[in-house]
């Protein structure tokens, strides 16, 4: 009964997204998050009826360390695109969360105009065990913000583990924020960020700052330049900008419409989405088959001989891995 | 008959690597190379009794687009090692060496004088039609060089398709070679290569070109400062040379020596190749139940349907992932 109940609810919930109503997005969010096997059905019915009218968005992930000023450019930079007419969804990755039992986004006050405003919507971040889990999540909270008429999506991660490439690899633009004068050192932005980063933008360009962020901006760009172009033509760019101060927002979203129109123009827009599309079935499979073979009772036991076996040159890594291999069998 | 022969022949191969026999090196890495399944059990048999032996030497690799001088380079670095008393192998990584029909060091007269050298042993790159079997063949290869008393390992790599992180991930020193003046475009560098590098060396700095090598370390210096340091600590290096005029390669030398001294004591050398040993094990098991999967014949009709199904947007890359695992079981 209650099972059949749920079925004629989705349609309805479907509407409602259709529709544009928060509340319905939000319901539609918690189905997708939820972990009950009776939600399953439910959460792919749900994207069944939210894919055809999803995909028309502009994906943008946002990334850098805390303190670095990521929900203030977010404020800022969400109520910019709604005064332009805009509406604006902002989600987050944080495979942390669930351990330190915060979401960062949880902490609403941090977007006291944008969580108010009309045409925009927040949503704290999705919690989970593992990166996969959190990732198919966001990905199809994407799809029902988009189904509900979101024609820019937001998605912060503050950079925990494997979390900015998982962002990267959803998105249609990756931008970085930085802090001028810290080394990078004490920004703590792991090895390879860099080179995602289809824009860097040096916030906190004001007072006393503001000598340093040109300096940084100088520096970056030059940094940027030692590496090749990537394959879809872009060069990524740096600017300041100052969230508090609301300024250099306008030159940011100026930015990524340059890049949107380019990237639509030469093709690699569509390109890069259907990369990401087959990317995530692949990843998603590939992930699955490891765990199995991973999860397998007698490989857990197998695998710490061999593993012995190895330090101790006893044996090869590539004739250990053909014992496991005919193991698993 | 055959196989017994064979098998007896085996003890005697490894007791002519010991001895340092050069004859018995290049029949060793042929039977590791050899893709015949006659030769499967005998090229185990050789890895197990050289394993005892090896690890003892130092691994670099050795990366560069094709015209800056590698060659050169290895030829005037592997003299000077062989001056100094040391035994240098040289081995190759060029997947593309079956296709083209031609390996990077099957020209033998691009070091003309180290091929010569006693202490010099020089092998061709393997050749093979995936990069695990290459990979598998050089890593062996390696271990047998090292059992035959080679205290220094250069592996080349043109750097076709993923073979530069395949060289990286079996070496404990990684080495690019640029041009000065030559924009990163006409040179080829793939991203993510920079930040691999331990040093990066600007060849051909002699006569108009050592202003613009300066200049260019300069530029990569401060690049490389941009990047976070290392796990281990290390901050890449920039520094010059010429090859021809064997101007800048007892610098080089001296920089890896720094490099192995300062990881030995921190741990870092160590763990690294343990590292490196677990990663291979763990890479060919999956890329093992990757073509297992891919390779299922169910699953190569059934994937091609989805893909379509995922373009048309009738189903989610996760949902499509679930249906293709079902059908594996």
């Amino acid at each position: 009964m209650k099972a059949r109940k749920q079925k004629q609810l989705i349609p309805e919930l479907i509407l409602g997204i259709l529709a544009g109503n928060k509340t319905a997005l939000s319901k539609a969010i918690t189905i997708i998050e939820s972990t009950a096997p009776k939600h399953q059905a439910a959460a792919k019915q749900l994207i069944e009826g939210c894919l055809p009218h999803a995909n028309k968005s502009i994906r943008i992930g946002i990334t850098g360390v805390p303190g670095v000023g990521k929900s203030t450019f977010i404020e800022q930079f969400g109520t910019l695109l709604t005064q332009k007419g805009h509406k604006v969804a902002v989600l987050a990755v944080d495979p942390s969360s669930s351990l330190s039992n915060g979401s960062i986004l949880g902490d609403k006050t941090r977007m006291e105009e944008l969580v108010k405003n009309e045409l925009a919507f927040i949503r704290p971040s999705a919690s989970g065990d593992s990166l996969g889990g959190v990732a198919r999540k966001t990905r199809e909270a994407i799809i029902v913000c988009e189904a509900a008429g979101y024609s820019h999506i937001v998605i912060e991660t503050v950079g925990v583990g494997q979390s900015e490439t998982i962002v990267h690899s959803m998105t249609d633009f990756f931008l970085l924020l930085k802090l001028a004068g810290a080394g990078d050192e004490l920004q703590g932005i792991k090895r390879g960020i860099m080179e995602m980063a289809d824009a860097i933008i040096i916030n906190k360009a004001d007072g006393e700052n503001i000598k340093a962020a040109k300096l940084a901006k100088t520096e970056f760009n030059r940094a940027l330049h030692l590496y090749p172009p990537k394959d879809n033509g872009w060069i990524a760019k740096t600017i300041t900008c100052s969230a508090l101060k609301n300024e250099g927002i306008e030159e940011a979203l100026d930015l990524i419409d340059g890049y949107v129109t380019q990237m639509k123009e030469t093709g690699n827009f569509v390109s890069k989405r259907e990369n990401q599309q087959n990317f995530w079935m692949l990843q998603t499979i590939e992930n699955s088959l490891k765990s199995d073979f991973y999860n397998n009772p007698k490989i857990k036991i197998a695998l710490q001989e061999q593993l012995k076996k190895i330090a101790n040159s006893n044996t090869s890594p590539f004739q250990a891995a053909a014992y496991l291999l005919s193991l698993h069998k």
